[in-house]
């Protein structure tokens, strides 16, 4: 690892898998571990580790482990078996598309196994994970080349190493940029209503010594129209073909405050995020997860008794308003269904 | 008091001021008494009362409290002493022109005072709230009436009774169409970082039986694409002379979002709030708070201790962005300095 790239969120070890809780950070750092399949999809379901690529990364060690444990019950079975752990694993959240995409790798892989599987699923999985750190660096050069020298930038949730398999997506493209010296400052909405931005995004940065302003995301609007903000950078959970793209709530109406503004706005994702089979953001399945989320606070009820709550995790943004999807493929300006589909050809 | 309207933050008790403590709600409603003019100034500027009206009358009242207690040490010299005692409650928040606007009020029929002070100007600050009520009232009317029928509207802050001498602004209007049976569903954003939408508009809404629902801002663009928000409807803090709004941040992002799908935007305050010797919104003060109320939650840190944070408590929406701004003198449709300055001589 460099400088400004000192975190791992996903470490296999020797026998297990150990993920860092996000949902302790940054008070606490601590590593659990998980032997089964069971305890890796309730891990990626409570958020313990989230962020498209770490959920695809870490489902693929799930199938390990549970390739393992099922191959130990049963030799002759176990290929049998492993479907309900597979099953477990795809459905422990709908719309990233990472985590239906590294199962359906290491299942392919699972076919042509003879023997004891574990040594060479693990490998994939391993190679699946440096995969994912390679392609973030790739994307963090291809990505910075687009920023202006002394750039302020403006980021969304978490894509950093904690999001990915490490350096991060959206955040990697700022480390790269930092570390070219083309980076003021970071600006990080705090990210509503799991703080993924305060919480996680500004303790990635500062653990990197990269200079970092928290703010609500009211705040976003008002920051860009006083010209303080070069470009806003994001993630992404799932790309369309036609480049329409679901993220982290909140992102879609970056976009278009940002439009409003004239700042230019860049989706990065591993090309493992781009989903060939839809056509259009419409059709991205959307998680909608518990009114509690935004009605409670710090384990208290903060709405009265009474209120309703909506909390849809994610919201898709057409690709209209998205002046650059960079993917370790290549760089996709304005993007288009044939752009796409030629940077996916790569 | 009536359906839809039975909360009062704000009581003058025989001797006293009690104000509705809304750091604490809803967990917890507790007033707390003041007898002074720093007890009044100091729960100004700790929010213990906020809302543009509401630390209009509250500081009317401290005036009440400063020159009994003045006109008590000094009945030659109460009216020189007081002058600190203005000074202090007018700089107690910046941005809400309603502050400067009572004590202007109190201060000029002090002048004309022989004699104890107290029961004329009690008369007076009772009757700046009183007044607003009243205005409060007939906004709700003009409001309601550009609603259709059906509505689901969307509100940012708390802008109700809480806010207000009683009924409130944009909350006044969303309590009028309730009452006319216009109103099917009020979107409530939570409004961080003091979340007076889930606190204190849930609160009043479900106190009133209106139906509300909390959402974090960044999912109103989302709710607003998929057809479901009538109008957004919001207060003002400060509106110049040209229409543009100061009000609290994340406003202005909401405007813009508002605007890009189509969706209707009023804005609803007492003519009071109108700063006629302001020009444009850029002249508005605004007020940053400090940075710990977004670096922190529920008293403790959740941004890596390193992080700065940036906390402006307003923001300003250009004129262009209002479709409909709402005083007690009347309406104004797509504001013009002329069109402002011809309501306000009504």
């Amino acid at each position: 690892m460099q400088l400004h790239d000192t975190i791992r969120a996903i470490v296999w070890k020797k026998d297990r898998l150990a993920l860092l809780d996000q949902r302790l950070l940054p008070a606490e750092e601590r590593y659990l571990e998980m032997e089964n399949a069971g305890d890796v999809a309730r891990a990626i379901r409570d958020m313990v580790v989230r962020g498209a690529p770490a959920i695809g990364i870490t489902a693929a060690y799930g199938v390990v482990l549970a390739a393992r444990n099922r191959h130990a019950l049963s030799r002759r079975t176990w290929k049998e078996d492993i479907q309900q752990d597979l099953d477990m694993l795809v459905s422990a959240r709908p719309t990233a598309v990472n985590l239906a995409w590294a199962i359906s790798r290491m299942s392919e892989a699972m076919a042509g196994i003879e023997g004891d599987p574990f040594s060479p699923l693990l490998a994939l999985a391993e190679s699946i994970h440096q995969e994912d750190i390679t392609a973030n660096r790739r994307m963090g050069e291809l990505g910075a080349e687009l920023l202006p020298d002394r750039s302020r930038v403006l980021t969304h949730c978490n894509t950093g190493s904690l999001a990915t398999g490490g350096y991060g997506t959206a955040l990697g493209v700022i480390r790269s940029a930092f570390g070219h010296g083309k980076v003021k400052m970071v600006y990080a909405d705090e990210t509503r209503p799991w703080l993924q931005g305060s919480r996680l995004t500004a303790w990635e940065l500062v653990r990197d010594r990269i200079p970092v302003t928290v703010l609500v995301e009211g705040a976003a609007a008002q920051l860009m129209r006083n010209g303080r903000v070069s470009w806003a950078i994001v993630g992404a959970d799932r790309i369309a073909v036609n480049g329409d793209t679901a993220n982290k709530i909140g992102t879609y109406s970056l976009a278009v405050v940002a439009r409003h503004h004239g700042v230019k706005f860049m989706v990065v994702a591993p090309s493992s995020t781009v989903d060939m089979s839809i056509g259009r953001g419409e059709d991205i399945p959307i998680e909608m997860r518990s009114p509690d989320e935004v009605l409670t606070l710090a384990g208290r009820r903060v709405a009265a008794s009474g209120a309703e709550g909506l909390n849809p995790a994610f919201d898709v943004t057409p690709a209209g308003l998205i002046d650059a999807i960079v993917t370790e493929k290549g760089v996709v300006l304005d993007p288009t269904p044939e752009k796409m589909a030629s940077m996916m050809q790569h």
